[in-house]
């Protein structure tokens, strides 16, 4: 039997960044950094800061900031580490992701020299925690709309921060009820009478004894469904008053008598990239979803292989989970995103860094960086609470006890999907994308012609490919389900069947959308509205071809038996991919009823065929009893198995095994049966 | 417009034990029963445990017991109100379901007279705590292979009720940990050195003063994901000593010398008589989830009627999130369904009420109920389980702070999903009862000829239909959507899709299945393997039937504008379950690709209709802000939106209303080009 080089394998899915990862990791593996679980919130938000004050005298959480606060400008390693600290617990991964990620961050990426002298050290030595206020109890994922103004008072040279109605306080940010000091406000910069949209403000909050300065409140968003170590509340601002130089002004400036100015002429493209320098924070929320899949798989895959339930195959010995298809289905499908969302975070991690370290920054690839990290981010944090939840499932009710990790991961992952940016609304960005770079393909062309040429092409298209590709599909296979597999599992019919589903999902979409009048608002709005769901269809499709492509990119790389192996597992992840959307494929005639089913039939084969190499899969995701401190992931439950096993055995071997009253039955009536053919035999030899 | 008679379709809603129903809704507003967040695990369990001398005090939990305990031998109204209660605190709900719904419910139900008087009272009015001891560290839902022994001792007279291994002590059980002062015990009963099965036996286990008895030890479970205000834990019984007569003796005897006897010849069926006694647990659950969909609805739907956010057809006023489409599809297709399993649900209370009071308990109609509780209640919890995330993120980061309801009832109500029977135990339950009713249909006939004539029969249809039935549908529609939708709308057309399906489905497992040697029980085990998750999808597919036809037997009474808009609802229903199974209609010819696109585009046409219907169909469940207690589901929302309008119409009136950049920037263009146009009439007046 082939088996997979599980050491090859373990290093390649550490990444470029391996030493910080394993660094974040060993983080996860130290008792000081670990959740207590029942805990108060009041005695976990206090473990938390204590633990952030351990990160703070470790450094890591320093590498991505320049050498003069003391960091590496390390951008991809911080958040390779920062990733494995969910781990640990994720209340310390998103208060220390306030502090450094967002707080901190915000300063280095939307201040200038003056801030990073003045105002940086704090943020990053933990002598200033810090909230980011940019969400509002009345404006969450829309923040061009925020209430909060910062209008600018020539007199004093002062902005005046105000929260001007009660739906525009600060709203569910980490660090604001109890430890914040400072926070960075995003407010409307208004200045001689001109708004000029959303820029962030530094704003002291507190005193060093705790205590609001004045004309700040504070509220407590108190007991959450998870994450009740951080501090999450609010602020009221009312006519605070900073300094003019508290403006963070790399994207826009007013200077003493009050003139706006900004490198970046368009308002909303200034805007985009203010908020384009957060993306890191999506970044790292799609690497930590998939840190909890590999976690959560590794400890429901290795119980599986210990735990039995049930005869089936023999009388006396009972079958392992793992051997019924309906659970490596649950599992193995699971398993396999995970890997293909395991190798597109990596390759997202890289975009980041080449970006972020200013060796690839251009604006298209910052643009490619927010899209991709909206798509990726929104996938996998669904993908996560998803497998957490069939893992505690397929673990049964030991799933359920707390020190089996999946449900307090669950509670706490859970808001990974709307923070950073809701998902449904990122994937309505990379959809809006999609329809934008549709449309600049035929830049130049006019609105009408270019959308007559899209709907002729693709519904031609459409109509010839439902009876020919079919047809040509069946003739191809011939009634064999084995020709048929060999051909779904081919690589580039994969491909193709990924990226056609994406580019005439988006073809039609903006078909149907040529006709919206550029002149009636409303009447485009509810038009581009008929078509959100499928938007969201389009853009999910798009991103899983990134994914399929990130994971045969990572296949060229292997080689021999793990490719081999690997290859089964690229095909799971497409199979099933494809399979939960087969109504597309087969109402647009891109596969054939026999193909479809087929792929159903291959999907089975693939869970046998996976079978034996599932606990090197999970191997190779590198946690360790140290990490997962689960139980069930341990041996017990095997040798508890033994030992039943073995006193049953004693059992049967002393001879004092009570018989079954079935046994009993079976064999009274085997000898009732033998009594009469020794009667019959007797009377016929009368 | 028409308009849905709220008050009568929520009189209907509430069937026909609506006072029990509603005096178990009254408690889920008396603060007194309301669960405190943020308690620990210890305070919690304290408070549910008083709030159990409230309920014992009003007396509504003895409902289904005998009047000689203070009941009324009210079975379906006792679990009407019951279910309720999980809006109080799904910890109180289910520690008293350990209590009177499976401790005193197996004493009533398994044991006799002796029992029913020296018992039951005890457990009843809650003198006596006790534990439902079934479940083993190392079998949950294979309870027939337990490994605790009741061995009889003829000398004492006595059982000796043993734990021979680790993995044989009782575990997850309510009431273990602390509380329990008694415990039904499930454990092999041997007798004559013959073992007769698991039977059940009234065991002691603390006394008064709360100490373990001789030779019981009991563990702790701790932290769990939710429930914690119940005391998890087990036993471990070391030669423990119990009266003959602690037997519940109704299914299966003992007599003084030792002589087994039981009214049930099979020891197969006895089994599954004594477990049958049981299946209120799922009918329980299955309501409880329809309750938590309801609720978690009510709340994500009235805040979407209020809450704003993003400007797309006006520049001033923000849309309700309600009116995006996307926010329809996620929370109106649950609705639906929610709507068609709250029906289903009456229908099988009524089905339990009648087996239970004697009415109409039939063998058959046991195995029917058992059959659809199981079906009803694995959908359901998964579904509501899906419900309450998807109505948290639908509701963003407001959905994640604990007041508004979502993430404690999620916590709570995942291990609904595997208690009281595993979903997918209970699916392949289903499963397997479909392919024992296929067979039965053949009875007489061998199993050759039997599978020979399904599989031809089936074939051959499949194969007609796949170019006859489609080819008829698309002569039908002629390319005509409207058409198509009609169709699709049509109640007959639905249901013969729906059970077209599991009939289709069935057949072709059992065709698959008919080369299964009798005498190769390995072999045999693994061609039923290779079917486990093709049964599991013709045990959902069966379970979505049963849904379908209790919502249409729903509509039959009902009229007018009502009748008008539930049928929405069913169609919504409908075409969202045959959506999700849009492969398998199009790979087996039942739904051409024109006519397969047509459900989505009606569902999204429904989506539209039930938009102005959607207040009135949450009204309808009856939840009012005493029971939701979820501050976002009360006018707050609207309020803040409402000032917010205020402020900026306010601004905008006096003038003061700072321009925005853009604004500036368009007006100056204008002024450019006004400018322009003068200068060049200026120079063609020279």
């Amino acid at each position: 039997m082939p088996r997979i080089d599980v050491e090859w394998l373990g290093r390649d899915l550490l990444g470029r960044w391996s030493e910080r990862r394993l660094a974040g990791r060993a983080k996860a593996a130290d008792p000081k950094y670990q959740r207590i679980p029942n805990q108060t919130m009041e005695e976990h938000r206090e473990r938390v800061f204590e633990q952030m004050g351990h990160l703070s005298d470790d450094g890591a959480v320093r590498v991505a900031f320049p050498e003069s606060v003391g960091g590496a400008s390390d951008h991809g390693g911080n958040i390779a580490g920062f990733e494995e600290l969910f781990l640990a617990d994720p209340s310390l991964q998103i208060k220390s992701g306030v502090q450094y990620g967002l707080f901190a961050a915000a300063i280095m990426h939307l201040g200038t020299q003056d801030h990073h002298e003045r105002l940086l050290p704090g943020a990053v030595d933990l002598t200033v925690p810090g909230a980011f206020a940019m969400t509002e109890k009345g404006h969450g994922s829309d923040v061009a709309s925020v209430g909060t103004t910062a209008t600018y008072d020539v007199d004093r040279e002062e902005f005046v921060v105000h929260t001007p109605f009660p739906g525009a306080k600060k709203e569910f940010l980490g660090n604001a009820a109890i430890h914040g000091k400072a926070a960075v406000v995003f407010a409307q910069l208004i200045t001689q009478g001109v708004n000029h949209g959303v820029h962030a403000f530094y704003v002291p909050v507190r005193n060093d004894a705790g205590e609001l300065l004045d004309g700040i409140e504070s509220h407590d968003d108190g007991f959450k469904n998870g994450l009740n170590g951080i501090d999450n509340g609010g602020f009221t601002f009312t006519q605070v008053r900073i300094p003019r130089n508290n403006l963070l002004n790399r994207y826009g400036d007013v200077t003493a008598d009050g003139t706006y100015s900004s490198p970046i002429d368009s308002p909303g493209r200034r805007f985009f990239t203010m908020l384009g320098t957060l993306v890191q924070g999506r970044v790292s929320l799609d690497g930590s979803a998939v840190v909890a899949s590999k976690a959560a798989l590794s400890i429901a895959i290795r119980y599986a292989l210990q735990r039995r339930q049930f005869n089936a195959s023999s009388d006396t010995r009972e079958e392992l989970l793992l051997d019924y298809r309906s659970h490596q289905r649950r599992l193995f499908t699971r398993l396999a995103k995970t890997y293909a969302m395991s190798y597109a975070h990596e390759e997202l991690l890289h975009h980041f860094h080449g970006v972020f370290s200013g060796e690839e920054d251009t604006p298209e690839n910052r643009e490619d960086l927010e899209t991709l990290a909206a798509g990726l981010k929104s996938l996998s944090t669904w993908h996560g609470l998803d497998t957490l939840q069939e893992c505690r499932e397929a673990c049964g009710g030991a799933g359920y006890i707390a020190e089996n990790r999946f449900g307090l991961w669950y509670e706490d992952l859970d808001v990974y999907t709307t923070f950073e940016g809701d998902n449904t609304v990122l994937l309505q960005l990379v959809g809006k994308r999609l329809l934008g770079d549709f449309a600049k393909q035929f830049k130049g062309a006019s609105a009408a012609s270019l959308a007559q040429f899209a709907a002729k092409e693709f519904a031609g298209r459409a109509a010839a490919q439902v009876g020919l590709h079919v047809m040509r599909q069946d003739l191809h296979d011939f009634g064999s389900p084995a020709k048929a597999s060999l051909e779904l599992r081919n690589t580039k019919f994969q491909q193709e069947l990924f990226s056609d589903r994406v580019e005439t999902m988006v073809a039609d979409i903006a078909s149907r959308l040529r006709k919206a009048p550029r002149d009636d608002q409303a009447k485009a709005a509810a038009m581009f509205n008929n078509e959100q769901n499928q938007l969201l269809e389009a853009a999910r499709a798009w991103t899983e071809l990134q994914q399929l492509n990130a994971l045969n990119r990572a296949l060229e790389r292997m080689e021999g038996e793990t490719l081999q192996i690997m290859t089964y597992v690229r095909d799971l992840f497409a199979l099933t991919v494809i399979e939960e959307h087969a109504g597309w494929y087969l109402e647009n005639g891109r596969l054939s009823g026999q193909r479809s089913k087929a792929v159903t039939s291959t999907i089975e084969r693939l869970l046998q065929r996976l079978r034996p190499h599932a606990a090197d899969l999970v191997d190779a995701f590198g946690y360790g009893d140290e990490i997962l401190r689960s139980p069930i992931a341990t041996d017990a439950e095997g040798e508890r198995q033994r030992d039943a096993s073995e006193y049953y055995d004693r059992l049967r071997a002393s001879g004092e095994f009570p018989v079954t009253e079935k046994e009993l039955r079976e064999r009274a009536k085997r000898e009732a049966k033998a009594a009469e053919q020794a009667e019959g035999a007797e009377s016929a030899a009368v």
